[in-house]
C-alpha cells in the first residue's frame, strides 16, 4: 500500500513510518517540524537525541534497514504542499498526526490558542479536500483524543451514542466536553470529518486515542539513530513518561492536585498495532469510524505510585509531591469509556508493569544527562490564560 | 447599557443597532463588509438601496433620530482591532452577528470553506479574549444557527439533552449534524464558547436562530436611509425572501428538489425581540444559555404555497418550478425542534400570514427595478465542491 505520514517527524508519526515501510509498504512522510521549533523556543528538548531532520531520518532508515523512506518537509497548511503531496503520492492511506498536539500549548495565551486551532484545522481541511480531489477511495486515519469527550457523568461510548428521547431513537455523535483549546481543535475536526464522510463519501477511522507512554518500538531499538523523540516537559510531555523522568533524576513527581483524574493509558507499540489494524481495516465509503484507543486506565496518583514501586524495586528513592493542579479540570470524576472496537480487530495489548516501567527507566538512565530541569513544573495556569493574552 | 453590535452592517446587524439605539442604550458597531465585498465579486447586491457604509448609516440615523451610534470599520480576526473595541468600548453586552452567514458561500471550493471557517472560529475566540481580558461580566449574545442540529431522528432541544445511558444520566450539549462548511463553523464556535463559559465563567447566550424574513422593522421604516439590506441570490438569499422577489419580478419559484426539507422561520421583528429579550435578561456567569430562536416551521413546498396563494391575492400568477437540489440533504425528515425558551421570556411572535407576505411585496415592488436576475439559480453543486478546489 502506498501510506502517506502526516507529522511524520512526531514522537508516534516517525515509529510509525519505520513499521509500515519494514512491513512492505511504501511510506512517505511530511512534517513542518513544529514541535522541534516549538521546543528551541521554549529551551526545552526531547531527552532522546534525535537525528536533525527527515533526511537524516530517512538515511539512517535505509542504512539498517535498505528501505526508502520519501519525505516533504512543509506544512499542510499551505495548500500548495498539500495538494502537490496528494497530487503526486495518490496514497491508499493517509495517517494524520500533524497537528499541534498539547493542551498547555494551546491554553499558554490567546496567540496560542488561535494558532493551536487554526493550524489543525485548516490543515485538517486541506487534507480533506486533497482527498476528494486526488484519492478519493483513500482511507484517512485521523488522530483523535479520549480528551473530546472530558468527563461526562455517562459511560463513554466510541464516537457515537444511541439516544433514546420522547419516545424515539437515534444513533448520534457522543457529546464532547473538550478540556483545552487543544482537545476543541480535535473536536472541530472530528465534526468536519464527520460531515466529509457524509456528504463526500470520504472513508475516514477517527482514532481517539488515550495518554501514550513509553520509549522503544521494535524499529527505533534497531540502531539509536532510529530513536524518537521523548518529551517530559511541562509543555509536551505526558504523565507517566515525567514521572519516569523525574524518578530516574530524583525529581519528586509532580502529581497535579489530588491525582484522582482518571485517563486511558496505551504503550507506544500498542499505538503502532492500533494504527496497523485500522489501515488493514479500512473504513467503507461514506463511513467515519470512530475507536476509542486505549487499552488501561489510571488515576495520575495510582500512575505515580507504579512508578514509586518500580522504581524501588531497582533501588531509587522515589517522592511524590502533589502541585497545585495549573488545568482547569475535576480531579474526583466517573469514567467508564469503551474500548472493544479495537480488541475486536484484533490488538493484543501490551500492559503497563513495573518491568515495563523498569525497561523505560533504562533507556532514560542512558540519556539522563541530555535532561534539562528548569521546564518540569507547569508555567502556565489555565484559569489565567486570558490574562496574558495581548501578545 | 453599553451594547457592542459586531456586524452591524449586516441584514440584522444594523436593525438591531438602530433598535437598541431607540431604546436609549449607548451601542457602538462594528464591520469589515464582508459581505459587501463578497456581493461585488459575485455581481450581486442587495434589493434595497441601502447606504453607502457605516458611517453614512449612523449620520442618517443621527439625522432621523437626533442619536449617536460608535461605529468601527475594522476586521475581527485582526486582534488589534477587537482589543481596541472591547479596551475602549468595555461593553456590558455583545450581540455577535460578525460572521460570514452563508452555506453555500462556504460550500463553493476549498477557499471559500477555509476562508469561512478561519474567519468565524478566529473571530469568535479573539471576542472570547477580549471579553475575558477587558469586559469579564459582559454578557455574549452569540447568534447561531438552527442548522446546527441537522435533522436528527428525535426532537431537538435547546442546546442541551438530558441523557440515559446504562442506568446514569448526564444533561450534555445536543449532538451536531450540520450540514454545511458554514454551519460546521457554528458548532465550532459554540463548543470554544461553552469552554469560556466553563474555564473562566463568561457568561453567554448562543440564539440558534432559524431562516429569517422580512424586510421592515420599526426603525428602518423611518426613512429610507435607514433601509437594511435585502438578499436574494443564491448565495445570501434565504428560501422565503427569494420567493416573495422572484413572486413580483415574475420569475418560477425556485423549490430546491421536493422541497420537503422542514426548517424554522421567523419574522425580522421578532429576531429584534428575541435580542432585546437576550440582553435584558443576561446569562449567569459561567453559563451557555442556548435558545432555539424561531416562531414557525414550514416545508419549503409550503412556503412557496403561501407565497403563490398571496400572490393570487394580488392578481400575482405565480408558478412553482422545482429544481434539482444543489445541496446534500434529506427532502423528507422528522423535524421536533423545541422553542419555548424565548416564549418563557416574553416573547410574542409575529406569524407569517398572507397579509404579511403583501407588505413584503409592496416593499419588494417599490424596487423591482434594482433586481438582478441572472443570480437566483444556485450555481454550485456542493457534492461536487471539492471538484473546483484547486484555487
Amino acid at each position: 500500500m502506498r501510506i502517506l505520514i502526516l507529522g511524520g517527524d512526531g514522537y508516534l508519526g516517525w515509529p510509525t513510518a519505520m513499521r509500515f515501510s519494514n512491513r512492505g509498504h511504501d511510506v512517505h512522510v511530511v512534517d513542518n517540524y513544529l514541535r522541534r521549533r516549538a521546543h528551541q523556543e521554549a529551551g526545552t528538548d526531547s531527552l532522546t537525541p534525535i537525528a536533525a531532520g527527515l533526511p537524516e531520518r530517512v538515511a539512517a532508515w535505509r542504512d539498517v534497514s535498505g528501505l526508502e523512506i520519501g519525505f516533504t518537509e512543509g506544512d499542510l497548511v499551505d495548500w500548495e504542499v498539500t495538494e502537490a503531496l496528494f497530487r503526486e503520492f495518490r496514497p491508499d492511506a493517509v495517517v494524520h498526526y500533524g497537528e499541534m498536539p498539547s493542551a498547555p500549548y494551546s491554553m499558554k495565551d490567546r496567540e496560542h490558542a488561535v494558532f493551536t486551532q487554526q493550524n489543525n484545522v485548516i490543515n485538517t481541511l486541506n487534507v480533506l479536500f486533497a482527498i476528494k480531489r486526488y484519492a478519493p477511495e483513500c482511507h484517512l486515519v485521523k488522530l483523535g483524543t479520549m480528551g473530546e469527550y472530558g468527563t461526562p457523568n455517562i459511560d463513554i461510548e466510541e464516537g457515537y451514542i444511541e439516544i433514546h428521547h420522547k419516545g424515539r431513537s437515534d444513533t448520534l455523535p457522543f457529546p464532547k466536553l473538550p478540556g483545552s483549546f487543544y482537545h476543541l481543535s480535535k473536536v472541530h475536526d472530528s465534526h468536519n470529518i464527520h460531515f466529509a464522510c457524509r456528504i463526500w463519501g470520504v472513508r475516514a477511522t477517527d482514532l481517539n486515542q488515550g495518554v501514550v507512554y513509553g520509549i522503544q518500538t521494535e524499529e527505533t531499538q534497531l540502531d539509536d539513530r532510529l530513536l524518537t523523540r521523548f518529551d517530559y516537559d511541562d509543555v509536551f510531555g505526558t504523565a507517566l513518561n515525567r514521572f519516569c523522568l523525574q524518578a530516574v533524576i530524583g525529581h519528586p513527581l509532580t502529581v497535579y492536585g489530588t491525582g484522582g483524574q482518571t485517563r486511558g493509558y496505551l504503550n507506544i507499540v500498542d499505538t503502532l498495532q492500533c494504527i496497523e489494524l485500522a489501515v488493514a481495516n479500512p473504513a467503507a465509503a461514506g463511513e467515519m469510524r470512530v475507536y476509542n484507543q486505549f487499552t488501561e486506565e489510571f488515576s495520575v496518583l495510582q500512575l505515580a505510585e507504579l512508578v514509586r514501586a518500580a522504581g524501588a524495586e531497582v533501588g531509587m528513592d522515589v517522592t511524590i509531591a502533589p502541585i497545585e493542579n495549573p488545568r482547569v479540570e475535576l480531579e474526583e470524576h466517573y469514567y467508564q469509556p469503551a474500548h472493544t472496537k479495537l480488541l475486536d480487530l484484533g490488538l493484543k495489548p501490551t500492559l503497563l508493569s513495573e518491568t515495563l516501567i523498569e525497561s523505560v527507566f533504562a533507556t532514560i538512565e542512558r540519556f539522563r544527562d541530555r535532561a534539562i530541569t528548569d521546564h518540569i513544573l507547569p508555567r502556565d495556569r489555565w484559569r489565567a490564560a486570558a490574562d496574558i493574552a495581548a501578545g
